[in-house]
């Protein structure tokens, strides 16, 4: 493998061509096709919601693939995929990559279970923009280590990040690493976002969500570098807000919105 | 057609009849079955616990039927149908009418989306006693309008009266037409309820919730009209409560809750 | 049937087993394979995170049974059993007592539903370790009462200790009986629980949930009566601050979750 990139650091919010994607995501409230895990659908739509997105969930066969193309972006997450909602994720990935649908790739625990690593197999030839995950999801997806336990990372991703480069030189895609510091690369160019919150692990559908944002700014931003890297700097300034007011993992998703709603609605809509 | 009757506003709450509504809610407690789509039934769960009405989401085709007759009414929400859950809800809609349990129906993106559209009038021929929805909704099912994106209406409420009124008459079925102002009508009279915040648009399940509400509302209530209408009176004012003890998306959804919680609260149980 | 045994108030939190018990599982953060209803999904994994415990949701065939014999715990909920779910829930309680693998069956509306009665039986042959369940539930699977209304309980938990006697010492399960007050026995000792808030009966997912902090404390504890135990001590103390700190339904969830958070975070991780 050639060498990793460059490191750039993103430290700012909202730097300009961040509030111009955020800008133009108000302006036009993308349609986003969720096909997402059966724990975080609520969160999802209300974080969508939250940044002035519109979401809607078509899962079953005879919607699926026409609902891809017609939306503004797609997210496929496969937490609790099932038998069914496997061929409804392979269907709609496959219309995606026809309609040149943009969409995200989110593969929950993949390299962890086989079925679930068989099916994200199956949607990587359908050429997902961005692929996003953790350190133990995107080291299996590159060939290396043996998967999480769970849905839960063991590994940091600062070990990650050779994978992460090789994955998207592999794949085609841009790909999001989470955790603790989160790095986004299209191959080339490497940044790296921190801040959030410790407390973010501890409140269920995060990392889901983060998905969904990436796939909303799919629709708007100029690359899929732009709108990952701004998607994962949204959420570590509302993480960072929302821990000064809350109490608790409880208070703390709610306040989250509550941040979410702020940050975006501070930034004037954008046409074009 | 004929006409549209003449407009009745609807502004205070409670007015005694509501408070009556709301009171016998309170005594017995209904149970009240549903099937709505995945990305609400926690929050529809809370938000009929809230006002003292007992859910049930019950979906197996083993069960739903026999359970459409022992509830004390159904709620069918077409959001996330799938093959599988439209034979179940057919199925319940059906041993509902035969066992006269009153139910609404809330046709989530019909005409927007084939599958769900066809589903939607078999559904209808089993005669619900409400049915709920936003203007393109309504506009599809009275026969106008190409219905609208996603779940999303284009076309404000006020736009979409005429088909309401329409599509009550040729339904027999009380419609509610959900949007910056709610109508509601028979076919006879029509109701309109100002109100509510516009925050509720960015806070998901709202809609699908007041359908739920409905539905625990018809079996307490003399006419299909007076328990949607109470219901669409009861949810402007908490969401208008709600709206000034929030500071976003997230805590709006928390208060609103709260504020379902306090308002029904406040009345005294009647019996009968 | 033999004599009921005699009664034991616990009363206090912490005591140190119970401290003990909470330490561990922050030191060890297990994985908690659920199998839960669609209406909680998303509740229950957030009281899982705030205890220190790892949820994860494994719901297809494929996968169900090997992720039951690599968790830490199984919970097998039945609020929304279908056709489909019900041969995963089969197919990883069998894993679970093949791998022994501890399991807490929470057996929602059974005795009121024909199809989930006869599921939840053959889950029984699989001897949970713990099972979890309103007044009617269990009156019905010792085979006394006819079974609840819906998800609700008709029976207070107080007429039905006779019954979690009998099913404890029938089933080799510590039977855990949630109502005002929580009663927990192996058959041989019996324990009650006071406290928590009525509101919780006004909160969907809080009993669901006590059985999934069961399970998480079952991969810990030395023996399934002090898991239970232990969970409902937990339950009752949070609730009892939550109720401080809440304003009505929608507020009490955001606090229960601080809450549980808080008193957990206090104790110090203990390992072994």
């Amino acid at each position: 493998m050639s060498s990793i990139p460059f490191l750039t650091e993103i430290r700012e919010w909202p730097d300009e061509r961040i509030s111009i994607v955020t800008g133009r995501l108000q302006h036009k409230t993308p349609l986003i096709h969720c096909i997402t895990n059966s724990v975080v659908t609520n969160f999802t739509a209300n974080v969508l919601l939250a940044i002035g997105a519109s979401p809607a969930m078509v899962v079953t066969p005879e919607e699926a693939a026409d609902f891809a193309r017609i939306a503004d972006a797609l997210l496929i997450n496969v937490g609790t995929v099932t038998t069914f909602t496997a061929g409804v994720m392979r269907s709609a990935a496959h219309a995606a990559q026809q309609a040149s649908t943009p969409w995200v790739l989110d593969p929950v625990a993949a390299g962890a279970l086989a079925f679930r690593t068989g099916v994200v197999g199956e949607l990587l030839a359908c050429k997902p923009s961005i692929i996003r995950g953790n350190a133990s999801e995107i080291m299996a997806l590159a060939g290396r280590g043996e998967g999480g336990r769970g849905v839960d990372s063991l590994a940091s991703s600062d070990h990650a990040v050779a994978s992460a480069v090789s994955l998207a030189r592999s794949s085609g895609a841009v790909v999001a690493l989470s955790g603790e510091v989160d790095y986004v690369t299209d191959g080339e160019e490497l940044f790296a976002v921190r801040g959030g919150s410790e407390i973010m692990t501890r409140v269920t559908g995060t990392g889901c969500a983060l998905g969904a944002v990436m796939a909303a700014f799919l629709s708007v931003a100029e690359t899929p570098l732009l709108a990952a890297s701004a998607a994962s700097l949204l959420f570590a300034e509302a993480g960072r807000g929302a821990a000064e007011h809350s109490s608790g993992c409880g208070s703390f998703a709610v306040s989250f919105l509550d941040a979410l709603d702020a940050i975006t609605s501070r930034v004037p809509p954008v046409d074009g």
